[in-house]
C-alpha cells in the first residue's frame, strides 16, 4: 500500500539553457508500448535514429548513436574509451564544463594540461593551436558552447589544425546541438558528444555522440568482448583495457553495429524520444532551426536591453541560446527566480562559480525557443523588477521585443 | 527534410525475462510535461521515489535512489564506487550475469577471485562463506536471479555471515526485485541493484539501486567535489579516486540528498516512469506481487509440462519470473521463436553461452506476468510447435494451465 498519487506536475514555461520544454510529439512518442531490443521492428528504429543523427551532426561519420545516461555519459564514453592512463590531455577552460571535461579526463588517468580564460571569454583559435603545438596531446577536449558563461568557442581552425598535427579532437557540444551550426565534418572533429535536453527538446536521459574512422581504428586496440557473450574468434585480454564497461565504446559499437551483440537493454522509451526529437529536427530543417534560435535570440537581447537591464554575454562569441543578464545592484536574483517560479510558473537558471549571484541565465532552445516564451518571460521579468523596486524602463522591453518580431504598429 | 513518419510500434506480447511490457499507467506518465531540475516540484518527486524505493527493497537504509542509465550502470556505480585498484573481490558464478560482475570488477581494477558452478545450478550457501573465510575479499559480488539460466541464489545466510567476517555484500538483483523478495536488511546485504525493465515493469533506462552506512562510510573517504560546483570547505583531492565521474556515488548522493549539488540533469520523464512504476508496486502490495509471480509460473509450468516438454529449471532454486523449456531434439529453436513473433506478435527469448540453442527462456515479469498473456503463449507455442512437427500432447498444455488457474470445467 502507498498513500502517493499519481503524478501532478505543474506545467512551466522553462527557460533555462536545458533541461528545456520537450516537443509534445516527442512526449506522446515516450508513451508507445515498447519493444524487445532484437525486435526487427526496433533495431530498424535504432538504425534510423542513427541515420538521422549523423544529419543532425552534419557527418559522413559510420558511428553516431547515443550513450544510455545524462549529457555527461556521452563525455565520459568518448573520453574513458580514448583516453590510456598517462596520455596527454589539453582542456582549454572557459566555464564550468571545461572543469567537467578536465574533471573526467583525471579520472580516466589523463595527463590533464589546462589552459584557463577569464569566464565570458573564449579563446583565439590560433591561442589554442600555439599550446596544442607545445604540449603536443593524445587529446584536445573543449566544449563548444558553454551554458555557463553563453559563449560560444569557434572551432573551424582548432579542429583542421589538430588534425594535422595528429592530435584528437573530442568536443562537448551538449548545449549546442541542433540550435546552431555543428559541422563535425567541416571543422574535422573526430568525436563530439551532443546534449538531448537542451537544443534537442527531447528529455534529458541520453547522449548522442559521432565519431569518426581515427577513433574507430583506435578503440579496436582496446577491443575485449565480454566474456558471458563472447565467441571463438573473440579477444579476452587486452593490453590496456577500457576501464569502464558501460561506456566501452568498442563493445557498444558492436551493438549499435550489424553484429548487434548484446551489451545493455536499450532505453526503449528514451530511444523512441530521441527518435522523434530528431526527426522534428530534420522535418523543420538545419538552417531554418538554426535561423529561428537566432530570431528568438534577436527579440530577447533586444527586449532585455529595452528594459535597460545588461548583457553579460553581448559579445560576438554569444552562444545563441543562451541569453546572459546582469543583476542589477541591490536586487537579489534568487528572490527574482522564485517570484517568476512561482507567480508566474516561468523557470530561469542562477549561475556558477565566479559568476554565482552575478547573472541570470535564459535559455531559448529548443521547443521552448518560441515568441510567445520570449514575450512571456520579458513581460514576467518586467513586472517582478518592479516588485522588488530596479529602476528599469517601463513598457519598453516588451515593445522592443515587438519591433524585433517585426509586429507592425496597428493604425488608430 | 525527413522521409522517416513517427514511430509505428507493432504491438507486442512481450514474454522474455526483459525487457517486459510497461505498465500503461508508466507509459502515460511519460507523456507528462517535464519540469526542471531543481523545481520544488520536481525534488519532491525525487524524495518521493527514494522513499517508495526504500519499501520495494524492503531496507532502512538512507540512501535508495536510480542511476540514470540501464541496468549494468548500477551493478558499475556501485563497484567502481566501492572497489579500489587491487581490492580483492569475490564472484560466484552461476550464469551469464556473474561474468558481467567479473568483468566490471576486473575493469575497477580489482584482484577477482571466482566460484564458478554448471549454469543451471547455484550455490550451497556454505561453500560461498567457506570461500569467503579462505578469500578474505573486501567484497562478494554475487547475483541473486539469474535470467541467463532462470535459477535463484539463496543469499539469506551468506549476507549475515558476510557481515560477521567485514566482507560487503553487493548484489545484482535486477531480475527479482518487484518480483519475488528482496529483504535487503533482513539479509544483512550492504548494496544491492534492481532492474526497472524487468519486475517493476519500467522501461530500460534506470537502475535503482540502495546502500548502506558502512558502504556510505567507504565512499566519503574517496569523495571529491567536482572543481565547477565546489565551495571551500570542499576536498579536491583524494587518495584513491573514484575512477568514474558519472557514477560517483559520493556526487550522486549530494545530488539526491539535501545539499541538491548539481551534477548530471536527472532523467525526468524516466524519473517520472520509475515513480509511477513503484508507486504501482507499492498500490499492489509487496506480498501480492510476489504471489502473482508465482501463480503465473505455476500456470506456465503446467501448461508447458502438460504439452510434454521439458523444463530445464525445474528445481527448488528456480527463479518464479523466468522459465526455462529445454527445445525438443530436432527442432530449430530460432526457426520457432521467428513463426512466434511474425504469426502471433510473440516475443520469448533465446538463451547465452553453454545454453545457446538449448533453451527457450520465458519471462513472467511485472506487467507482462499475467493470465491472458500466459495463456496466450502457451496455445501459440503448440501450435508453433505442430508447426514444426514436435512430437507433443496436442491440447493438454492449455487444459493444465487452466487448471492450474483454477478454471472450473463448465456443466453440459
Amino acid at each position: 500500500m502507498t498513500n502517493y498519487r499519481e503524478i501532478q506536475a505543474p506545467l512551466r514555461t522553462i527557460m533555462t539553457p536545458g533541461p528545456v520544454e520537450v516537443d509534445p510529439r516527442v512526449l506522446r512518442a515516450m508513451s508507445t508500448p515498447i519493444l524487445g531490443q532484437f525486435d526487427p521492428a526496433f533495431t530498424t528504429m535504432m538504425n534510423e535514429t542513427m541515420d538521422m543523427l549523423r544529419q543532425v551532426f552534419q557527418t559522413n561519420n559510420k558511428w553516431a548513436f547515443p550513450i544510455d545516461g545524462t549529457s555527461r555519459s556521452g563525455l565520459e564514453a568518448v573520453l574513458c574509451s580514448v583516453i590510456e592512463p598517462g596520455d596527454r590531455v589539453l582542456v582549454p577552460i572557459f566555464g564550468r564544463f571545461g572543469h567537467l571535461l578536465t574533471e573526467i579526463a583525471e579520472r580516466c588517468g589523463a595527463d590533464v594540461h589546462l589552459m584557463e580564460c577569464p569566464w565570458g571569454q573564449v579563446f583565439d583559435q590560433q591561442a589554442v593551436i600555439e599550446e596544442v603545438r607545445r604540449i603536443q596531446p593524445k587529446v584536445l577536449a573543449i566544449v563548444h558552447g558553454e551554458t555557463s558563461t553563453g559563449c560560444m568557442q569557434p572551432l573551424d581552425q582548432i579542429g583542421p589544425a589538430c588534425r594535422e598535427l595528429g592530435v584528437l579532437t573530442v568536443v562537448d557540444a551538449v548545449a549546442t546541438l541542433g540550435g546552431t551550426p555543428v559541422k563535425v565534418d567541416e571543422w574535422q572533429l573526430d568525436a563530439v558528444i551532443g546534449g538531448t535536453q537542451k537544443c534537442l527538446s527531447v528529455p534529458s536521459g541520453m547522449a548522442p555522440i559521432t565519431y569518426n574512422e581515427g577513433i574507430e581504428k583506435l578503440l579496436l586496440t582496446r577491443k575485449k568482448v565480454e566474456r558471458g557473450v563472447a565467441q571463438e574468434q573473440d579477444r579476452l585480454e587486452v593490453r590496456v583495457p577500457i576501464r569502464s564497461n558501460y561506456f566501452d565504446l568498442s563493445q557498444l559499437q558492436d551493438y549499435w553495429g550489424p553484429r548487434r551483440l548484446n551489451h545493455h537493454t536499450e532505453a526503449t522509451s528514451m530511444l523512441y524520444a530521441l527518435r522523434e526529437g530528431v526527426r522534428i529536427v530534420l522535418e523543420e530543417g538545419l538552417e531554418a532551426r538554426f535561423e529561428r534560435h537566432r530570431l528568438h535570440e534577436r527579440a530577447l537581447m533586444a527586449g532585455i536591453r529595452g528594459m535597460g537591464l545588461e548583457l553579460f554575454n553581448d559579445v560576438p562569441w554569444k552562444a545563441p541560446m543562451v541569453t546572459c543578464v546582469k543583476i542589477p545592484a541591490a536586487i537579489n536574483g534568487e528572490s527574482v527566480r522564485q517570484m517568476l517560479l512561482e507567480q508566474f510558473g516561468i523557470e530561469i537558471a542562477s549561475s556558477f562559480g565566479p559568476l554565482h549571484g552575478q547573472i541570470w541565465r535564459i535559455g531559448t532552445m529548443g521547443y521552448s525557443c518560441r515568441k510567445e516564451n520570449v514575450l512571456f518571460v520579458l513581460s514576467a521579468l518586467e513586472a517582478v523588477l518592479i516588485r522588488h523596486q530596479a529602476k528599469i524602463e517601463v513598457g519598453r522591453g516588451m515593445q522592443a521585443a515587438l519591433d524585433a518580431y517585426g509586429v507592425e504598429r496597428a493604425a488608430n
